[in-house]
């Protein structure tokens, strides 16, 4: 995925607009934010705090340094050196097309220009572009930094190649394009998302349901199954063995029923507004919208770390990012040098690492101390690809010492020292530290073993992993022996780390 | 919840009455299913071993004994001695009338009786029985052993002492009941879901776009949203600081625009039924619709422990099910002896310790041995009262042998010896076993000091909990020494643990 924007320019700073930013910046883009809003500086801000946030727990792949952000006076100065604009300004045809004219005529020739409209057609919008062909909607959904849906629809004079390369530039930060061949007002999710929203508008005008009732309706039910599976293949399940004609025959008659009330549209007029406003903020029970994000962001975490696992949906985009991510580590063997033992991992300790005692889980150690085995493994030519060939190294054996205690917040960064190896065995000896500070907080001594995953047996490493471990062994000879290497638990205290 | 029916007569076994069965049988209840079909036995087996596989890796409490399952022969048969009837008959209104008014002949007197349809009238379903007041519906969603959803809405006869009957009968077997006060075709839940589905119809038949591309417009964006927020507090977050009135007022032109077509429902000739069913053939990469239970079950049990650590929608229903459960366990008494090692912990390994590489990850048998050290603390008597005195046990060392390998699912207990104390420190042993097993998973050796929690230095232990380490550690001085005590990493291979 080398297709990733080094600079992007967004036009507005809105709960949208500061999504994208968000999501370039912590994927290592530059960004340049336009948005002629008094308060845009804050709200990107707040926005970007809680993306942070929730990055923190998303992934343990390595994030890029974060890009920088630079808020700017002009649609000129936002696009200067922008390989992708993203427009996100209100809905108003008007306002947009004007807006993406500017953009087209200060922005390089070879510039992706892309609106994050949720309806708008793409022909319209480019109307007044000099360079139409390199225009399409990018159409996401909030939090965009974390929801991985975006749409890609042209308009009559967008290119083929304009998709393609867009394609490749919303993948390169995590999201799912989805192309969208025909071009209809509103794409496909949003009418989608719209049918249900009417509905449920209706619901509330005729007095049927609450706003909260209505929610209920959705996330104890279809909502579940809508967050992997869609309302095709859920269905498809739903015809049993017979699948989808069955499906179909079944419960086709059920759909000239008078069931929903769309063919019309309730007006929303004071009342209806009031009515809604009311029961959401009784739903709301006093939380701040802020405090709905953050719920919303730590839920969003742990559903797509949950669909990771069985790398579907959501979670397949996520698996594929950080594979992205893992790749892009340059190898250790390459970086190191022999003046000292290798950095591979750095991170921040997240708050939901606390135990009810206010400690950092003793577990949590060994869990930074395998991420840094796994670094190093990675490092060493342990890819996919090598442990689709049926080779791997498991830990076999640690010893862990507690030094100092770890803190919520604290940015932390664990050494690697290789202490010896043969064609199965690989001694490593890892040191924790926070940074800035010389004194480790832990350490932990390690054998992995080399596996032969077929057969389950020890087996020696292949070709260039086994010259890897080799040239990173000699290298990491001639360092000092950590002081507390081949210790025994409750061994005297030795005289230095 | 003491609610729970003892006893459940189900009409219908097709995949909605199977999974009553299974929903009810797992949580204890006997079940008498009447279904004429001649497959129905077999239906209900698969949809049972699908939810028993579900339940295994769906809560860490102890289910109850399984209930019975009983196949008869007639609707009298099926109501004998029910404490609840529920019928998943097809959506035909004489046919479900008829059946009703059958099980209401023969039911007893105070039995509820229920149906399961997805958008018929109940005051029409009731028309024919001699106690319409017992009966209302129960609308289920598919799998009904996993998701917690049932609106409840009673007809004209209805009593409103049936409802809270319902209601507690339903939370019981852990299901989240809806009530649904006005009574409307399709209740609330399939109105929405009706008005995504002609939407998605319409998006087929004018081929804009696939069943997959349909699917994926969900699964990738708001279907991630509506697993646990609903379209209401979603879109109250969307309207931001100035919460739901602004989201209305920006976005309630959009409505009238022309981007729905529901104005019509698009026939489902036989021509839209092979364009979809190739589709959705496609969709399904060769997986049989038992693949697709399957993997629908893996990642619905993901999701639903994912909300369950913050609680919130469907994680609120499974942890205040599974507290009940807790509940219901009488506690286990724990003595020591001095015939062997203590045996303080014991569990089922969840299913989301699996790492995406599908094995569990090395820390979690970290964790397995830290809530060993916890539970041997807690029968020390360090409890609550004696860390706010201000003394505690940390760990400060620890060596662990990884000898086979755990997982998901296993029920794994741990044993506990102590190797050694004084004053300040305490020197344990603890072994990893897969139940039923002989030989160990994996081995911890830990070093704990006791610190003053003010000064944060090592200080001796007090009164009681200095007499119990010193009983122990005397108790399990005559047990033999285990063989990897005392192990640094890398020492040669110790011939038994």
């Amino acid at each position: 995925m080398s297709d990733q924007p080094r600079t992007v320019g967004l036009l507005g700073g809105g709960v949208i607009g500061a999504g994208w930013a968000a999501r370039f910046l912590l994927n290592g883009c530059d960004v340049r934010l336009f948005d002629p809003k008094p308060d845009a500086e804050r709200v990107v801000g707040n926005v970007l705090e809680n993306a942070r946030r929730a990055y923190e727990q998303l992934t343990l792949a390595p994030l890029p340094p974060e890009g920088e952000l630079v808020h700017v006076d002009s649609v000129a100065e936002a696009v200067e050196g922008a390989e992708l604009v993203q427009e996100s300004a209100p809905e108003q045809v008007e306002l947009k097309r004007d807006l993406l004219a500017t953009a087209d005529r200060s922005a390089a020739p070879e510039a992706l220009i892309c609106s994050s409209t949720s309806g708008l057609r793409p022909s319209e919008l480019q109307a007044e572009m000099r360079r139409p062909e390199r225009f399409l909607v990018g159409h996401p959904f909030n939090p965009v930094y974390l929801l991985p849906l975006v749409e890609l629809c042209g308009g009559a004079a967008t290119a083929a190649e304009t998709v393609e390369r867009a394609r490749s530039a919303y993948a390169s930060v995590g999201m799912h394009p989805l192309v969208v061949r025909a071009e209809i007002d509103g794409f496909v999710a949003d009418r989608l998302l719209e049918a249900l929203w009417r509905e449920a508008l209706w619901l509330v005008h005729d007095e049927v349901a609450t706003t909260a009732e209505i929610d209920d309706a959705i996330r104890y039910g279809a909502g579940l199954r809508w967050a992997f599976m869609g309302t095709f293949l859920t269905y498809r399940i739903a015809g049993g063995e017979e699948g989808m004609p069955h499906f179909l025959r079944q419960f086709g008659p059920a759909l000239s029923w008078p069931w929903t009330k769309l063919v019309d549209v309730p007006e929303l007029d004071d009342e209806l507004v009031e009515v809604i406003a009311a029961q959401s903020d009784e739903q709301a029970r006093g939380r701040s919208v802020r405090e709905l994000e953050r719920l919303r962001d730590r839920v969003l975490v742990r559903l797509l770390q949950a669909l990771r696992v069985e790398e579907t949906g959501a979670g397949a985009t996520l698996a594929a990012w950080e594979r992205d991510l893992l790749g892009r580590t340059p190898p250790a063997a390459a970086g190191a040098n022999g003046s000292g033992p290798l950095r591979l991992t750095s991170r921040r300790v997240p708050v939901d690492w606390i135990d009810y005692n206010g400690h950092v889980h003793e577990s949590r150690y060994l869990q930074l101390f395998a991420d840094a085995s796994d670094a190093l493994l990675g490092s060493l030519g342990i890819d996919a690809e090598y442990l689709r060939g049926g080779g791997s190294y498991f830990t076999v054996e640690t010893h862990l010492s507690h030094l100092r205690a770890l803190e919520a917040g604290d940015r932390v960064s664990v050494t690697t020292q290789v202490l010896g190896s043969d064609e199965k065995r690989l001694h490593v000896f890892h040191t924790l530290y926070r940074d800035g500070e010389p004194e480790p907080l832990a350490t932990a001594e390690q054998m992995l073993l080399h596996v032969d995953t077929a057969s389950g047996r020890a087996a020696p490493t292949r070709d260039e992993v086994r010259e890897r471990v080799a040239a990173l062994t000699d290298l990491h000879g001639s360092l000092p022996r950590p002081g507390r290497a081949g210790r025994a638990v409750g061994a005297p205290r030795s005289p230095s780390v």
